[in-house]
């Protein structure tokens, strides 16, 4: 028992520390809390900067959801900004903190301590990288420096190096500025933690919204004339000129503090904690993008350097570093993003991640209409599921599309954490009017679809696979069911076409012994076709999940892609 | 074993039948199936009803989404329209139908049955109920005799009877058609499956946007002239001048047939099935409105007339019948309404449900903007959980609001439908992006609120229990914690002013043992202010749940909601 009042440290004062010194002050009344911020704003909305950098958020002051002032008013928490916490004793249970405007060093002492550094953009050691041309979007010093650049030069071409979320919203936001953009990407895809097939339709996209996309390649070097790059230059050796570049690479935890502190690092390179948020220090709780996070699906521990589950950690690292009781079970690594009026949300596993943790599991693909297609302004959905062989169970879920995409993955996350099956999803009770869904809508469907083949009434095949078997069974008996115009239009190669409508008359003309696949335009018909065919004594009948519209890697379908 | 191909009889063409039609094809290639429907179009949109009435779905066809021809061609299905079945002969197995287009009279055999009769509209047999310019909304002939006459006789005053969903969609597309419309609902409140102090939002918003709604009386008689009603008067002896009026009273499930058959009706006054939708009848199947379904939350028997469950049953219902195995658990009775721009969704117990079922429960309610408030556009939502007091599980939400009402309703229908309580809320991982949700987003929001209450960290009252302890206690001590501003502007009469960043200076003010009920505008100041006396002795605090937002009885209260 201490005869003062229970004195709270909270180091970094955003998403995590924030979250972490309200919920310390409602636990708790009596405590003395202190939270030190490095930088010159807490409770700062980070996840606003790309858009006011693109001016839809137009006034700087609803960035800054709180003030040192409005913290001490309404909580009693002391912040202290531009303060740097140089280091921390754990024996003597005090912090050496810098006061960055003086340059005095003072020493805090504390009963708990909360951890919320944070991540840092990362700014590879590229020659030319100091250029004051080139920023990063991370802080609202940062989103400042963009604008007053802007104001001041005019820019009219812009990089974008790393097509991620953050790289994809400011690339939005630079078009909306009248800039000509480049996003430049390493990986071969953008926003590496979809499918590479979900992706694509997000590039695609993006370039018929006139945005350059390189992906495969990454910066060498910038070029600079007076300290200002005026030109990229790609590993490749392409060279793009350019009057402003926004590197967007992705965030490396703040792990300094704790590390020379001798906390427990885990292998995922975050800070160990427990669901209580405690480190390897039981007087010290961590919250935010810098520690590691159990995910729900894996049970693993990962990083997930993402808004929701830091203010969540927040709560319950504060809740308990007072004397409360909570808990912070995980997460999903739920996230979304919207770019040039397409958008993509994810949750869970995607068909990679099930490969690379070894998971026996299935994909189903299915492009249902937002809402009713009798109601006007319906518009297509793209729905990837990745689902367990074994058990049915939900693992993950992608969507892409241009309304409509936060509902269905909000409930398939809500789905996900509940540990439901594709045949649960089959049976929920959603809601249903016309302009908002259909009666069988998007997460029904895609429930009806992947319980069909969990269930064994269809047997699909993606169009990785299909490749596969078209250049390895050159006897495969591939039927278009689709319309004669829709075949004329564009149909794979090899196909033949018989209109689903006319299958029952023709099936004299196929071979029941020889392999099989059917495919339509999003997969319904070759459902169907697929159960006439089983029916007649068909042994080896396969369905191209998602139809044509999945069919991704021949450029002239994504062209009449209807997203 | 039947040596013939299995017979399949389909009684209704609409939702349910025509899901079972298509489900129980892809399940028998070979079966016989027909299907019979005693109207002229099989397959319609009737959720879209009242938007073609409107004017915003243009295209009588976009209604129509199969054909008799179409089911023959894509599922082999034999579509009957315009033949009524009479009769059903269940131990020679057989129906008895009447060709309403020549009178004749046939028998057709089955060895499996699907009754999807569905509910007619209900016409109370009131004075002048005939009248021609008297309508209902539940087929496509109900909307074209609606149209015609509108166009022929150019009505400017309408009597919409029942302000239930059909009534206010079609009060909507009345307004769109520039008639002066009245809402004449018998109940004290509209939307009687939402609690009135969530139906009196919607009703404040409607009476705004010019439609005058008259609760607590109902119509005693029409008056004509030459057929065409003039004049509506109701039981109060108010008198309503008229051109055309809407019934839009409920419906009644069509049990004529079942119950002549002898099938087993439920005492909810539908046709009883078992999860397979087998009545009792094992050779008789049965979908849709006409069917009792089995409340996911109560387990008991319900009735829900709804496209949704409608949809299921029938898939189930075809897949059984044609020797499939797939089963229906039953549904929560989610519905949501769009009507003049105000949104309303409703999944599991309503707080009165919860009442009639004698749950121990308590409600939470909440105001959460829709996104983050620093991005353009955010609107209030108004939410209201039903908990189940000793476990802490979701029973049932209500949401009012403008925008993302359709999105948080499905992930409650899911939670609830997973069975997870509210600290499971707390922890969802929702996706986020400012314009979508907020970190700490509505559901996770409505979470946290309620999970406090269910840890005891603060105890909550409901407006109708704070004017009983009003009335009941004339030493409490009712303290408003808003600012001088709110306060200036409107409080409740007896409330004391303490802004909440003035609190802790003014606690020697009041007495630690008497009773004290806090409230702000929407319960988030209330809770802190509810931690802050707890913490310094007060015995016995209580926040109003949802703040002077959800006081709704003040006439002049409702006037600033922000809805």
């Amino acid at each position: 028992m201490t005869s003062h009042p229970l004195k709270i440290i909270i180091i970094g004062g955003v998403a995590g520390g924030a979250s972490a010194a309200a919920k310390a002050r409602r636990i708790n009344e009596a405590a003395d809390i202190v939270m030190f911020e490095r930088g010159s704003f807490v409770s700062f909305a980070n996840c606003g900067l790309p858009y006011y950098v693109g001016n839809t958020i137009a006034d700087r002051h609803e960035l800054l959801l709180q003030t040192p002032e409005s913290f001490w008013k309404r909580f009693r928490v002391k912040v202290k900004i531009s303060h740097d916490v140089l280091s921390i004793n754990r024996s003597k249970q005090h912090v050496e903190v810098k006061n960055l405007k003086t340059g005095a060093i003072s020493h805090e002492p504390y009963d708990k301590l909360i951890l919320a550094p944070g991540a840092g953009a990362i700014v590879p050691p590229l020659p030319g990288i100091i250029a004051k041309n080139i920023f990063t979007v991370k802080t609202v010093p940062d989103s400042d420096a963009i604008k007053t650049f802007m104001a001041e030069h005019t820019p009219k071409q812009a990089v974008v190096v790393g097509g991620g979320f953050i790289g994809l919203e400011t690339a939005e936001a630079l078009i909306n500025l009248k800039l000509d953009v480049t996003v430049v990407e390493m990986a071969d895809q953008i926003l590496l933690p979809f499918d590479p097939d979900m992706a694509t339709l997000v590039s695609a996209h993006l370039r018929e919204k006139g945005i350059h996309i390189i992906e495969g390649d990454g910066i060498r070097a910038f070029h600079d004339r007076d300290g200002i790059a005026y030109e990229a230059e790609l590993q490749s050796g392409l060279r793009l000129s350019m009057d402003l570049a926004i590197l967007s690479i992705g965030v490396r935890p703040e792990l300094k503090l704790a590390r020379e502190a001798g906390l427990h690092i885990g292998d995922a390179g975050g800070i160990v904690v427990n669901d209580h948020q405690q480190t390897s220090d039981p007087d010290i709780y961590a919250a935010g993008d810098a520690v590691e996070v159990r995910h729900l699906v894996t049970g693993k521990a990962t990083r997930m350097p993402l808004a929701g589950p830091a203010n969540k950690q927040g709560r319950v690292a504060g809740a308990n570093a007072a004397g409360g009781d909570l808990h912070f079970p995980g997460a999903l690594g739920t996230a979304i993003v919207e770019t040039m009026g397409i958008i993509a949300a994810k949750t869970g596993l995607s068909e990679k991640d099930a490969k690379t943790h070894d998971y026996d599991y299935f994909v189903s693909v299915t492009h249902p209409l937002d809402h009713a297609g009798y109601y006007p302004g319906a518009e297509q959905l793209h729905m990837k599921l990745t689902v367990e062989q074994k058990t049915g169970k939900l693992l993950g879920a992608q969507i892409i599309g241009e309304h409509g995409v936060d509902k269905r993955i909000d409930v398939l996350a809500t789905a996900l954490t509940a540990g439901l099956t594709v045949e649960d999803l089959e049976q929920l009770d959603l809601a249903y009017a016309p302009q908002f869904n259909s009666a069988k809508g998007p997460v029904i469907m895609a429930g009806f679809v992947a319980a069909n083949t969990l269930r064994g009434e269809v047997q699909t095949i993606t169009s990785e696979e299909l490749q596969y078997k078209l250049t390895n069974n050159p006897d495969l008996q591939l039927l278009d069911v689709r319309s004669p115009s829709e075949f004329a239009e564009q149909h794979l190669q090899q196909a033949r076409l018989i209109p689903i409508d006319n299958l029952r008359e023709h099936l004299h003309e196929l071979d029941p012994q020889t392999e099989t696949v059917v495919y339509c335009r999003v997969g319904l018909r070759g459902y169907l076709a697929v159960r006439i065919l089983l029916q007649h004594g068909f042994e080896h009948v396969y369905n191209l999940t998602g139809g044509m519209l999945s069919y991704p890697l021949l450029p002239e379908n994504t062209k009449t892609q209807n997203i």
